[in-house]
């Protein structure tokens, strides 16, 4: 819809808008099918650009879904050959994530998937994904490389039916790996919300998991097609509680913005949309010091959590037998816990006015 | 909609049907409110018809929903004496459950969630039911029991969001306990099609996890309200490939119907009911042998997983300098592999026709 | 969860809390098995109520799904029997209806549809459905009755389908009626939310039809079961269009609130949600008023609705042979019109600013 | 993912496989931005073809969603130039449709819609869209051109929501227009699907109105992506009931599959697939002849449709005073009318086993 943008003009305009850093697929800057040549005097041009505007590339990743060689998938191909074209395209984009300073590297596996459930035995597909994670984890480490890994789920589309769909999925599928402290995730806000699913609490299980490496920040419309609506633009609520999530947590890793401007847009829409990301996240990040700082949210947010305190030390220690006995012998007066009001309501009516900015 | 059932009547028909076991919730056997007496009396009546009929009962689980205590969820309420309560009330379903035989104990925390996000810090939400599984677990293996715990996953309803809402985060949640040997999953077709998530993929990723400790068969016609719809009834192709999978894997666990018939039935309708689950069962097995005995099928299948030998033998050994020296040397025909045909639409095809009875 | 609110009560409390009405099903306020004498005792002590606090009773209802009689449907059912039935009973409230003055009666056939497609033929359940609102719209003329007719589509839930699923099916429904004019739409956010319509968009068009009788105002966390969540609580930003609409064309009918209290909820909660809908309700109306007297956001909106003013008024008339001669003839620069920026980034990121009170 | 087809060669292969007609969009046979002279030619070597293999084109289209100048939409574009130009495109593409044989022309406004809702004014979306189908309608009627107009409505993709998002919302506009008899519907499996819709009731009430005049055909994983995949191939129960719907009901426009092969095909999968679509069809028309025709499953039919005589009678004529009278005073047998057993578990099972191919 529009004229392609240079990647060195991005890095200017970006910086102009106050942008810390920029990420990269490795065909975004060096063509599929550009010679070692080209490739070196591209990637020197872009270094020069990153510097003269001191932007950095926290992270970098490679497009193993757009060249129709990836049609039936990557690393999960039914073809051998794919299978380790695959792992060389990831190899050599490692090599220059690496180079432009890249600590993060994102996997994400578009066409990882089926569309014909005959095609491929489930259970294989999942031993190849975890064969090739664990050949470039060990590809990293024998090369020294200062580098993490963050995988990123997605459910479908541009398949049917993409492996590990979910946060969920993923985060379970690197307890299996062979290095699973250098593996973490790259949950997208879209990915999750695709299905209806809380974006909110799957991510608060990955950073209770230690597992939040970098996060993609966009918005989407519910259960449809992949959107990547600008940041905040659609499920303000959502958005205001993962806001809170990271900055209460103290997340310290990249706020990635993964979105697109609209297809109605010319160039100057693009950088509205970039500036419309940024100043909706940090919106959100003051209604939530606001949030923490309201007395009347505050006091209610007490009472709510409240109750019996030596119930609630009870097995503070973990199990014990004493525990569990002096736990069987209570008598509990079920009918007035079971009448308890939780004041819900009231909580939620002063979370949308303090997000509607009438308190 | 129906006259209650009496769980002894329950046993006496459902062994007639052919079944093999007969699961419960405790307070489908012994009410809420039950003095002692009363519940001893019941359980050695029902004891009694599992031994006149020659019926098990394989799996128990605890009610955490039903009853107005639990209106804000049990192990995760804000209320640490309601979370206390549930503790004790599992124990004790635990000890009647290890008494009636069980050898597999179900967690679903049908109100462990949120309807206003506000409510419940969710790493803290996390963390409470860590302590509560890791707790029960200590218990279990304090008393000697010969008991596993198999968690199920739902992602919402009746509360608007649960925690650990898939297959995925609940397997991830497994990983993080203090015994997650004696820990697995009991996933249920109608929680994942509810998110519009492939189940055949999920059970898949458990199953290679060694997570599969039970299942949960019904059916859902997609995402809206719980329906728990006759096996087999409306996912025809999903649950094809889900007893193709639970059938090639020598999974060996349950084959657990958790539905209900249609509310417009009588009881005559809840036998033809609970006779067409276990027969869709039985017809989709056999389906399933056919698929492997079918030689244009299984010709084709080899076809599609054939492909260049020293490429899938490359790194068969895992990681080594040496293998990733030689696959980034390689020269690939990226044109050829690229403009390969997958024959998917041929598989998919015969597989649809094989399912209508027409091959 | 909670004690039952007697509906005298009720009208009490939500006098207080400045509702201008309030609404019922028949069996809210008489008992499906009350006597006649005991239904005239009932209906005399309510209206004393109303005319005690001032208020009114805009619309009246039948309850056609909770009784197990209806389970497979009233209107619609495969069981004449019941089909009269349902007849007699609607009869009958909208004679209670109109005697407590109401001049708008909602009909929403909560089991008209299928769990079992077999079980229906599809076509005769559309005329079935057409045949009682004829029966009935005859009876309410054939009495003098002072009603109009609006009808309430919802997709699913309690059955599998339900007939006429969506704002626009109902609708297109009403114009095949013996009196089309007397009936017209009562939609609710959450039942056009469960399957991800744009809301705003239905009623828009039933608006320009001159088809909005009647709104059910609540709010819904998309494709999930119905959860009639306090006005305005999840979809802060389809709420504000919807207000908006409303509105900006002047819609003259009830504000009806269709929603209740989430279920931790004491009685104090219950009133803390009524006056949460109906507070959310005017923030809104006062964000409109706002957007419409925004300078920035007006100009913009001038700027993207401005072009070429004699194209603009080429087909004015409609058609004409003139016209369309002209019309063909026209050279377009296609260049320049596809190159157009449409400056919705920046429309969008003002009403999200808008709304967030910070602008 | 392949090389282009080029139309003639399409007609010979479709002819080949047994296809009745092929239909086009506009830019499928005339690029966008071929000269007059060009578009001549190729007209005639299509039409040439179309006579050599007997074939027809029973149906026309224009594209009005790939074009950058469609970004905001044809007909209700907020640019008046962009809206005259998708008439002058529209009326160019009837009168090649027109040569070329189409009766039917169809109308599919893929970005008929708006991602940042404040752009434009719904109610006048609405406007705007009928002026141009009334212009359109009498362009036709003014040049005595045999051709209907058909409808199709999509509720997202491209575009965040689309006008007129289901068969409901379309078939009401119809009602609205100025030539209503000429307007009916082309309804698409994957695009009510979309929306977890039930495709076979939609079509179910365009037909009861008159108003199906064409169908595309083809299948859908529920919400998610539009996919076009081969008929028949995931929702095998609801495609029996659509076919079965328009067999019974003597449907006898054309079967149109508007699907694509998956991106894993070369040509000879394209062929697969296509020959599949015919192929399932044909299957499924089988069963619906055998449903029709199996003694157990019509005799279970007779009995569930049977009931009280007199009351199915009551109304037979539809309102008199007489008839309401009558029907106010039975006195019905609630309790037994509501403990009645429908046998849809036995249905439904007869029916899953009968498309199983096991009965």
């Amino acid at each position: 819809m529009r004229p392609e943008l240079r990647p060195v003009e991005s890095v200017r305009k970006l910086a102009e808008l106050g942008a810390w850093g920029i990420n990269l697929h490795d065909n975004d800057l060096v063509p599929f099918d550009a010679t070692p040549a080209e490739r070196d005097r591209i990637v020197h041009e872009f270094k020069q650009a990153l510097n003269d505007y001191g932007m950095v590339v926290p992270m970098a990743t490679t497009n193993l879904f757009f060249h129709p060689i990836f049609k039936d998938g990557a690393f999960t191909s039914v073809d051998p050959s794919i299978r380790v074209f695959a792992l060389q395209k990831t190899m050599r984009a490692i090599d220059l994530g690496v180079e432009l300073g890249a600590q993060t590297y994102v996997f994400w596996g578009g066409r990882e998937g089926v569309d014909a459930e005959a095609s491929k035995n489930p259970v294989e597909a999942v031993k190849r994904m975890r064969e090739a994670i664990n050949f470039l984890s060990d590809y990293v480490l024998d090369n020294g490389y200062n580098l993490r890994f963050a995988l990123e789920p997605k459910p479908n589309e541009p398949r049917s039916d993409t492996y590990f769909p979910t946060i969920g999925h993923m985060l379970a599928f690197i307890y299996t790996l062979d290095h699973p402290d250098m593996v973490g995730l790259n949950p997208e806000v879209a990915h999750e919300h695709m299905l209806g699913l809380n974006f909110v609490h799957g991510v608060a299980q990955a950073l209770e998991a230690g597992k939040l490496f970098h996060i993609d920040l966009n918005d989407q419309k519910g259960p449809r097609y992949d959107q990547d609506l600008r940041f905040g633009s659609e499920s303000i609520k959502s958005m205001f509680f993962l806001v809170k999530l990271l900055e209460d947590q103290g997340y310290d890793g990249p706020r990635h913005f993964d979105a697109h401007a609209y297809r109605s847009e010319d160039e100057q829409g693009v950088w509205d949309f970039a500036a419309g990301c940024m100043r909706t996240y940090n919106i959100l990040k003051e209604k939530a010091r606001r949030f923490n700082a309201d007395p009347e949210i505050q006091a209610l947010l007490t009472e709510i959590n409240s109750g019996n305190s030596e119930h609630a030390a009870l097995f503070n220690g973990g199990y014990s037998k004493e525990a569990a006995n002096k736990l069987r012998a209570i008598d509990f007066d079920v009918e007035t816990l079971a009448s308890r009001g939780f004041q819900y309501e009231r909580l939620d009516q002063l979370t949308v006015e303090l997000l509607l900015g009438v308190r």
